[in-house]
This record gives structure tokens, sequence and C-alpha cells, in this order.
């Protein structure tokens, strides 16, 4: 039998539809990755005509909200200069310490995953990725 | 005003749909990526359980099969020891030349990206890769 | 049949060309970097004499301006301690945000490419890629 | 005074000019890459259509006949399995030893560069490196 790793494909595209509504919404082209438990991708969606570099940042968002079990923007007033995080970017091949990532959690409270977007301002990455993680019950 | 590069999101999920269908169908699980005319990742798709190992593989396929406009396993068959391209492999950042990418061309017979499937032998690999990029009209 | 992915090799040696002739005229030695709209190198010219560490910066500076479709400059502006995109540096395998890098649009407005320099000033290298972006109709 | 390592900006685009000619005669699509004496990229040219996967190569085999002053494809021989070199391609962030990158050589016979090419068989690709590299005097 498969071994899950928190979030499944079906939880997952959940999250992505709905980040890609909002998205579409507030008239903004996204990139939105969700990552699983593991930190592993489970989905990803580039908008038509989307910042490509965003492509790598969304992924990058998703994976360190899951390293850390907190919101990117979070970590990134951690990491500014002179402030006890500071430069933490350079590990695991490189995090974003920005907003636009956030964890995905299950009815118990459990974190089964986290979901990163990237393609606008970091308050519209947020907001996509708080409407992502919201659609996983 | 954003530019397109290739194949579109709709053209890719609908892509990735086809091959998670076939997946199923084939009593397999696959992780489905497809990029577009330039190499970036347009769509991913990982099933529950699938090979976690496989997420960057089928990533590499999807690529390969770009880079070089065929399906990996062709370069695979000249990339052996003796072969013309021996080690190829070496490039890119890392190829995968086993087969289970395929290029993705539109109704002009140009390609506009490629996807890549791993998850199972090479010849259901290919097989989910197949039915993926003929989905895409 | 091949597929093109934006600007041509004719368009990106014409503003590598006029690049190195600016270059010239303001007495600087650069590294002149075209990419496509896929973020792929498709022409490169060292100035002899030309700092040896600006070849990759040259490239990374192109890469960067397709990736975001803006100037290298205007994401340094953000990318600053306690700015909003604090640290994007570390996403894509390395971005370099200070000016040198614009991107290159066709008739219609749609981005085809970029350019990027780097050997001088960075304004020098801004103007050096000005000129040659300006170069392609 | 800057300092020069081996080939000029004039040789390698004589160089690349001339590759590029041997690449039309034969009907190829060739992505060409000029080095100079310390490994480093001189000039480069993606022709239309070209693979995309070659433009990492032909820099690769640039480096690789430079790094050792031989053909790639002499190294190729000596790295199979059971030989001398068996996969010394894993060093310096991944060498191409199949043919296709030539030393360029001045008129004492010092080396000042190397040239390689990468989008058709191997055989073509070192037809048309040796077409580069003849042009530099």
């Amino acid at each position: 039998m498969p071994s899950a790793v928190g979030i499944t494909l079906e939880q997952a595209q959940a999250a992505v539809t709905a980040a890609h509504k909002k998205a579409v919404a507030i008239e903004t082209l996204m990139n939105i990755a969700v990552v699983d438990a593991g930190a592993n991708l489970v989905a990803f969606a580039h908008m038509d005509g989307a910042w490509l570099g965003s492509i790598d940042i969304s992924q990058k968002k998703a994976r360190t909200a899951r390293y850390f079990d907190m919101p990117t923007g979070a970590i990134g007033g951690l990491s500014q200069p002179g402030g006890p995080l500071f430069n933490i970017e350079h590990s695991n091949g490189g995090l974003i310490t920005f907003p636009g990532g956030v964890p995905i959690t299950d009815a118990s409270g459990e974190v089964i995953g986290a979901i990163g977007v990237s393609g606008s301002t970091v308050e519209n990455d947020h907001a996509v990725a708080e409407a992502g993680a919201a659609a996983v019950k």
C-alpha cells in the first residue's frame, strides 16, 4: 500500500483551483505550487503570461512555509540584517522568506503541506495563497 | 502585455488530466509534469503514494524531451557506453534519457512543450506520457 | 519543424552589435548576453579585457530581466533589507538585481527576450543594455 | 591595461561566423560556443530552432576541449566503462566528452581557446567545430 505524506493530490488540486480563481478575481497572473508534509511538490500551475522567474519562487515559498510551519513572511521578519536568522535564505538550496507561502492544515490543525504563490505584489501573493490554503478541509 | 511561450495552462492541464486517467486505467501511480516551449514548468501532479524520487525525474524527462524535441528514450539509445552521446546526462543540470518524456505539438506540428511521466516501468511511463500528449489539440 | 521562442539570432546579434558599439563609444569593456522568451541564451560577446566575473553576471541579468519582464534595477529596489522582496536573489539559481538587464520587445510590445550587460558602473551597464535593446525592431 | 586571456573577441566571432556558415552549408541547426584560454565564454550563437538542450552542451564541449587541450571525442574514448578515465564527466560541473569540441590554436601552435558545437550528429558537430577553429589564424 503506498504511503501518504500528508496532503492528497485531490486536496492539493483543490488548493490550486481556489488560488487560481482568487488570482483571476484580483486580476493577477500567478504561479501556484503545493507541497506535501515532506516538502515534496504535489501540484503546480503556471498561469499564461505569469512571470517565468516566479515558477521557482512559488515552489521555494511552499517549501519554506512547510520547512518551518509558518507563513514565509514571518521568517523574512527574522532574516533581516541584524536579525536572529540573518541570511537563512542560504540554506536548503535557497529559501524565499517574503510573503506568499503558507502552511496547509487539516481539520485537526496538523500541518499536511503548504502552498506557495508568486506573480504579483507580496500582498497579492499572500492573499492568493491564503485562498488556496483555505480550500483544504 | 504577457507573452506566451508555447503551450497554455489549459492545454497543459488537459495533458495532465489525460495522463492521470491513463495512469489510473493501467493501475499505476505516476508523477506528471508539463513544460512549455522554453522548458519551463507549466503544470504538475503527484499521485498519492507515487515514488517521491520520480517528482524530479518526471520534470527532467519533460525538459529533456523539449531540449531535443524527441522522446527521451531515443536519446537513451545513443547515450549508452560506446554510443555517440555517452554521458550526455551530465548536461543541463541533469537529463533523464530513458522513456517517459515526449514532446507536445500543436495542430501544425510545431513543438509547444513536452510532458514527462515517472512512477512505473519505463514502458508504462511512456504510455502515460503519450496519452497526455495526445490530449493536446 | 523547428520552433522559435521569441527573439531570432539575427535580432539578438543586432542587439549585441549595438551594445558593443555603445560600449566602445563610452570607453568601457563589457560582457553582453541576450536570451530568448524562454530565458535561454541566444547570443553572447565578451569584449577583450572585460571582467571575467561579469560573464556570468551579464547572463544572470538577461535572465532576471526576462523572468520578471522589467529592468533588473527595478527588482533591486525591492530586494533591499526591509524591502518586500528581500533576498529574492536566492531563487532561480541566482538572480542579479542591480541595473544592466532590460527586456527586449517587438513592435507590438510583446517581450521576446532580454539583454544583460556587465563590466562597468551600473549606470553604464544599463545604458549599454538600453542601446542593445533599442536595436531590435 | 586590460589583460587578455588568449583568443580575442574578433577571433572568437570569426570562429562563430565560420562555424555558422558551415552549419548552414550542411543544413543543420547548431549552437556554437567559443571559450578563451581560461575556459571562459567569449562568444556564443544559438541558431533559430536549434535544440535548446545543446546551448549548455556546446559550452561544456568548448570548456572540456580547453580543460584538456584535445578534441572532446578523444576524452570520450577514455571515459567508457573499464577505461582509465571512467566517468570523468562528473568533474568540473559536468563535462561533455563526445565529439564537437576542439581546441583553437594560434599561428605558433599555442592553445588560445576552444570551440564547442552541438545540434546534430556528433560527426556534424565535430565538422562544424573544425570549420570554426580553422577560421582563427
